[in-house]
């Protein structure tokens, strides 16, 4: 049995005794009922978690995944492929968006290289990111697939292995990403497992013009026709319309579900890591916290899809990184705090309202 | 001059200079082009308002503002008025919500006694609340006015004085509130203020059911007939049909927005003391931040009023204490960090994209 298959198995729901433990004292916090709103249910989530109602969450780890796509040669982004391993080298340098957002939330970042199209082996050899690269960037998903199912697994395995690893020190993980041209997979990924029209799913990533979104479109549709991809099999989408970094999200989010740990996914490309993760295991929904509405217009589908009727955020952002899930760190620290803070009316001595 | 009129001649717009400042550095920022969506706007106005493109935010003070209302005794709240002692003692030993949330975002919290109907001497002369007590609670607006233009006068420059006080060590305020009552006269100076119908803008507060919702409606409308409050005077709104800590919440915002610091507004409560500050002096929009969407659904048309389409967090909350607030400075905190932290493309290294 595979590092996939054991890390499935590991996989349980939330633990309804803590759930129902935490919203009884929730209900008797002194406070209106209910008054903290999606701060109280996210609450209830973390006890099912945690399977505690006094969860400790000290200790923030936000993994960003990078990876490089051959289906950049087709022209779907504003940005050269050479800006993946430049970004990367700017997260080593603390300088980039996620840094920034991480330190405000006590977060420490992990840069992941799954399969950046550079040598970054000196950055790797001093400790700066992690090693974990599949290959040089994919394959042309409008051509073909975009890795074989071998390295879509090895891409997902890596993942766990990086939960695996920080879970020993880190209580919560958020979700990044890094790669020049990966909405175009992760709306293809959207389109496959949620059914719907890759138009409406597919956004202006970094910024297009009408003219280049419409050409985006049809090339994800090749891509989708010429791949055939399983809706079912996470395996098969990964490998055929898929990314490396996309790959390792959805194994960070599969290896901390089986650690009982809470994954704040991030923005579009997290999501589609998030929805690759629960074909190959649905019960992954029970440890998702999904921070951010992306101006991407086919997150909506994709958070539907994944049981979320609402994220935590909606600030118009776009970035990826993990920057979004750095932001909603704050939230579920938040969350934490109400359940194991705040008093009830009877240990507060506070009167409670007229029944 | 009274400290009112001084405090009103310091309040100028944000400067035009630091925020053009701020935007050509943000446009340059190493990401796709504004991806970073509304904390990037709200970079923007911390420059404008800190005169600086290097604002400096370490240190945050949230003050809770308490006070009771004599409105109460129409039966327009589910909690009786004892609570709002309790409640301050709550604060002071740090099991509400407001401090809970407040030890997350790094915030201290200060609780002011503007008018609570209770002898709390001993919390003031131990130095755990600061005492500005007006009166013990306001008049039945049902009745007559809630206050004398006098007293109205007293609660606002109490509030000054507060924030100037605070102003030495703190660079950012959060505004708060306590008071068993405070939705009813919210909601009144809502609709005289914003010109709106008092059925449109009355919310349950702390949980009333449909036939109580019904009665508060009426109540209110009785208020402003009775009192005829003139909706160009933010003296005489408050003292018709206002309360002590709605005051001192003004005062709070007029005297941070003299001393050029931005003030977090919470709530439904906190956004009718910046209605009534917004009508003493305009300019005090410029250093207003809105939190967050509260339940009460009168509180859009009040954001409106004051120049926000939408605040930043909507998570279902009506607790008021300046819990939304605390939240809220995570993000300002965040803004402050995309502005300073973040890495331009020449900086950073990375190649912008195709033109």
């Amino acid at each position: 049995m595979g590092l996939l298959e054991e890390t499935k198995e590991k996989i349980y729901p939330q633990d309804t005794s803590a759930r129902e433990q935490a919203r009884k004292r929730l209900d008797q916090l002194a406070i209106p009922h209910w008054a903290l709103g999606d701060l109280m249910d996210l609450a209830i989530d973390l006890a099912g978690i945690y399977r505690s109602i006094t969860p400790v969450m000290n200790t923030k780890a936000i993994v960003t995944m990078a990876g490089d796509h051959g289906v950049t040669c087709e022209g779907i982004s504003k940005f050269p492929s050479e800006v993946t391993p430049q970004m990367v080298v700017n997260f080593t340098t603390g300088g980039a968006g996620i840094n920034a957002l991480a330190r405000q939330a006590g977060a420490d970042v992990f840069v992941v290289d799954m399969g950046v199209n550079s040598d970054l082996s000196d950055l790797a050899r001093s400790g700066k990111i992690l090693d974990k690269k599949v290959g040089p960037g994919t394959n042309n998903i409008a051509r073909g697939p975009a890795m074989s199912h071998g390295l879509a697994r090895r891409a997902i395995e890596s993942g766990i292995e990086v939960s695996n690893d920080l879970s020993r020190q880190y209580d919560i993980f958020g979700t990044g990403d890094m790669g020049i041209g990966n909405t175009t997979p992760s709306s293809a990924i959207a389109a496959v497992i949620t059914g719907k029209d890759v138009g409406a799913l597919t956004g202006r990533g970094t910024g297009l013009d009408d003219q280049q979104l419409t050409h985006k479109v049809k090339v994800i549709e090749k891509a989708i026709a010429i791949n055939n991809p399983d809706a079912r099999n996470g395996i098969d989408v990964l490998a055929k319309i898929g990314g490396f970094e996309i790959g390792g999200i959805a194994g960070l989010i599969l290896g901390a579900a089986a650690q009982k740990k809470p994954v704040v996914v991030d923005g579009f490309i997290s999501t589609a890591g998030a929805l690759i993760a629960s074909v190959i295991e649905p019960f992954v929904r029970d440890y998702l916290i999904f921070s951010h509405k992306s101006m991407e217009p086919g997150h909506k589908a994709m958070h539907i899809h994944l049981g979320c009727t609402r994220p935590l955020l909606d600030l118009n952002m776009r970035l990826g990184e993990g920057t979004g899930g750095a932001l909603a760190m704050n939230l579920v620290e938040a969350a934490v705090a109400i359940l194991t803070e705040v008093a009830t009316f009877e240990e507060a001595a506070v009167a409670n309202a007229d029944k």
